[in-house]
């Protein structure tokens, strides 16, 4: 498979030749080549695109259009993400290109299944509409469970098979995104035998998702044609993969704080070749974008974890690259796109340069590229629901002799979230939490005219004020909301209502810091810089309502997520995702099953 | 790209998950796992011919229907041949095969180009026919220059685009064989430019030939989308080859004691990643085969040459597996087809058991398969020419007065064979060499029917009686023959014409030692074993007629290939394949300038 299609071969070896000029040469340069492990001086000829020749060396004979003096620095190939939802980043695709190639980042296969969760097809075929208007390369793969959790979830567009289909067929799709229903797979449930079978017929990558899949389970979801996880957590997880070929991608993102690449990679020790191991950002907000970078800042972390430099760069390029099965991407050599980076050491630092298909698109640092025309953002009506008020935001119980569960959230880490019954106070009907201050409320009211809802009490969240919700509620996409004060929860909840999604936080019933996300209620068409200013403003105001010094902006985004360990809540019911059972939201204390 | 297609993906899965018995599990053995390049105790679990599971460590839980103890042997991915035309070991597919297994191994990609010179499309797919009843997967190529050298050649079955495209559509022809005229592809020929589309525009493996082509012309030739070549010949040529993305598959064939891997692999200093080397046979006749082994003793080579055991696998088994884009072959992982083999150590011995697809073909280094059915030779009849007489053999000339152009062989480096103008004895306008024992004729006639025939003066060759002719004539696969006396060359020829080609040795008009080679003139039906025991008798005849202490059964055959450097004959013409030009067999004494 090649990233640049539609060559004229012709052309090509002419300019490869000498018989015609070259558009480009980049000359002085150490040239980083991942393909062998060597740095040495060379110079590069460019031509439609495409790397016609290296010559090796100081001298450079070229005689192209363009010379760009390297000055000596390192060339490397452009950096290839092998993972991510662009919707993460809160930006539209071509607003995050022109981001993340600031950082390197010329390449990335990308998984629209955020909006794929609220738009459907339609959604996932707008991304590959807008990726064409980025400046660096968006593989756009069709994602493979929405809902995430069959089970527990549902969604306004489910994709089956047919959908599948649709999508594989459609230009700008390359494959199967992230198989996140590993238990379907293993247990070869015939709706997802047939979702995997249209991919396999037609001989395209399929990507993984399979947290605590070990032993003949992994095997099994390998023999289904899936060939790389980037959610491996431990070093055992990272050798095992490794072992059996699939591909490990240690994923170091904006949610992922608990994943620590630092004792990942020491799942590497004694092995002569990580061929199989690269890395993924798999979700990075636009924040941690501008201020760490992008694969560059996982290229630090490999460094900082240990790695040798030249094997960390093979992790963030041709490793991903050959993954994926481009023959074209990921190394500096004759017949591969010019897409690549000038920088002055190779420590994971911005560029000073950087080349897409030959065309200079950074040059100190800069983005060379015309503003984005004004236009009106695309899906901006995802939020439906009627209005709500304080009434609906309340937890209501059929008597007092009830047994509420807590879901104690005090290791701060998703993963571990356990339900723990407690008798909590009732007033009218209804758990009231007003003397309780370490608890709160979690809503997650259903965005798609379903009318469904789920409460829970969270012990030790956070919260100490107000309200706080978001549309960015992996992976349906519900509108989810943290209040104290049901009054402040449902003016938290018409706020995204009115403006179309994003993030908004609520104190004594007025709305005091928000973005908006008008686009699915997921992104914005905006600058990077100006998203972050806004998203700089918000957190300011969210100090007033939560307890931690610096508060994520989104603490509930993961909270609705079925298909990790832990507990979460969809709009209509909390799950164990590690018994993969219901929990339900309060019990008659007389009675140790669930009466909701 | 699957060696395994077909699969059915639900009954892998159960089998990996134990839902039901597998086919078998080899046990109790040092897994040699090529793709981290780690060894340790494991064992393996097959449902049909795939590996479903590998279990690390002494323990075993299988309960397949049969288990194999491996006795604590190492456990090795079958060898993976990248390039070699089956045709050299003078064995037909299946034949060959059978002796291929008892050495390893298990994946070859082939090019059956020389029974695509002979019988053009209809050889080449019953090389695919073949291949299909042999113990060891055969993937054939379709053979992309024939004739080798379109310049100085004729064939009777030309292969251009649209015999390329036919190939290509065909079951069973997995991409482009090896692109050997590489001036062709750097001139951009039409004729080549139209072969190459036909390959590029179905993505396939494109192999390649380019001796001596370096620099701005070996760019030309990777962007034309060639990926690998087996002619480089020195260090400096490996690193080129490796640094630009061009696998570097190292020859050590019976044809190329001129390529020594001991300097090639010298290349590789001071590379970290050797993902871009392998090594391949190319040509490797049936008595070299049983003696030395076939891709063992290329490891065996590689280890000689002091390179890292791991590393020396790798180059067998998965680094020309993943060049070819096959995925499931070349390493032991789930998914990958079940071809292993067990070995007492690591230093390219033959194996005790090996296994293809699940089976074992090998146990206790001895064949597992029922004898070959009788069956006639197809293709018997392709030596096609009138019967000869020793006036044909003559060099003849108009005149006593030139000089006549004496092949200097004293190097013995067919490559470096120069022409020197010399005065020899003219009798009745013919070239005797009656008085010049360093001296002989070579004589190239043509079999297909054309009438052509070229005779040229060689000097220090060899050979210091009778006369010496075989079928195998790399690439067209006339008919060569070297004679002291025209008689004998004469005699030589007529007998190939009898048999339907083959090896044949003449002294004194008498047909002293011979080898049939039926089908095609190029191979025999017969196992290895037998046809050995023929060549050895033949050998000793020959100790009659050559110099050497043990001439080589195929001094000739690569007298006639254009495509390397040194001077080499067509069945009409001598050529200097270094500067590409015509060289006349003899010249007027006053005129340098030739007269032929």
């Amino acid at each position: 498979m090649k990233a640049i299609n539609n060559r004229d071969y012709s052309t090509l070896i002419a300019a490869a030749t000498q018989k015609i000029p070259c558009d480009l040469t980049v000359k002085n340069v150490k040239l980083v080549n991942v393909l062998t492990g060597e740095i040495y001086p060379a110079s590069v000829d460019v031509k439609d695109g495409v790397i016609v020749h290296v010559q090796p060396g100081e001298a450079c004979d070229s005689q192209s259009k363009t010379t760009v003096d390297g000055q000596g620095k390192y060339l490397l190939p452009g950096f290839v993400e092998i993972h991510m939802h662009v919707e993460s980043s809160m930006l539209t695709p071509e607003r995050f290109g022109r981001e993340a190639v600031l950082h390197g980042t010329t390449s990335a296969m990308t998984d629209p299944h955020e909006i794929g969760n609220v738009c459907g097809m339609e959604g996932i075929l707008w991304m590959v509409e807008d990726a064409k208007r980025s400046p660096m390369r968006q593989f756009n793969l069709a994602s493979s469970c929405i809902p995430a959790d069959a089970e527990f979830e549902t969604v306004p567009f489910p994709i089956r098979a047919p959908q599948m289909a649709q999508l594989l067929d459609s230009p700008g799709v390359y494959g199967i995104a992230e198989v996140m229903d590993s238990n379907a797979v293993i247990a070869d449930q015939p709706f997802m035998r047939d979702i995997l079978a249209e991919g396999r017929k037609r001989d395209v990558v399929i990507q993984g998702h399979a947290p605590y899949v070990t032993g003949r389970n992994m095997s099994a979801y390998r023999l289904a044609g899936v060939m790389n996880t980037h959610t491996v957590l431990s070093a055992e997880d990272v050798r095992e993969c490794m072992r059996i070929g699939m591909h490990a991608n240690m994923q170091c993102s904006s949610l992922s704080t608990m994943f620590g690449l630092q004792k990942m990679v020491k799942g590497t020790e004694g092995m002569r070749y990580l061929d199989f191991l690269s890395v993924c950002t798999d979700d990075v907000h636009a924040k941690d974008m501008q201020q760490r970078g992008h694969v560059n800042a996982l290229l630090r972390a490999l460094l900082d974890a240990g790695v040798d430099p030249m094997d960390a760069i093979r992790c963030c390029t041709w490793n991903p690259a050959r993954e994926t099965g481009f023959e074209d991407i990921g190394a500096i050599a004759p017949g591969f796109a010019a897409d690549m980076q000038l920088v002055d050491a190779l420590d994971g630092r911005d560029p000073d340069t950087v080349f897409v298909g030959g065309k200079m698109v950074v040059a100190d640092g800069n983005l060379l590229l015309p503003p984005v025309p004004e236009r009106p953002a695309p899906f901006a009506n995802t939020v439906q629901l009627q209005p709500i008020t304080a009434e609906d935001c309340l937890l209501k119980v059929p008597s007092a002799n009830v047994e509420i569960a807590a879901i104690e959230c005090a290791s701060g880490n998703r993963l571990e979230f356990t339900a723990e019954w407690e008798t909590l106070p009732i007033v009218n009907h209804a758990v009231d939490l007003s003397g309780k201050p370490d608890y709160c409320f979690v809503a997650v009211f259903n965005r798609f005219g379903r009318g469904t809802k789920c409460i829970a009490v969270y012990k030790h969240f956070g919260l100490k004020a107000g309200a706080m919700a978001t549309t960015i509620s992996h992976d349906c996409h519900n509108i989810i909301v943290a209040y104290r004060d049901p009054a402040d929860g449902a003016a938290a909840v018409n706020r995204l209502r009115e403006t179309g999604g994003g993030i908004v936080a609520v104190k004594n019933g007025a709305v005091i810091g928000e973005v908006c996300l008008p686009v699915a209620g997921l992104m914005a068409d905006v600058a990077c810089a100006e998203l972050v200013d806004k998203l700089d403003t918000l957190s300011e105001q969210l100090k007033t309502i939560w307890a931690e010094e610096n508060p994520s902006l989104l603490k509930l985004s993961l909270l609705a997520l079925t298909v990790m360990p832990g507990i979460s809540m969809t709009d209509t019911v909390m799950v164990d995702g590690g018994t993969r059972t219901r929990v339900p939201s309060f019990r008659a204390k007389e009675n140790a099953d669930g009466i909701n």
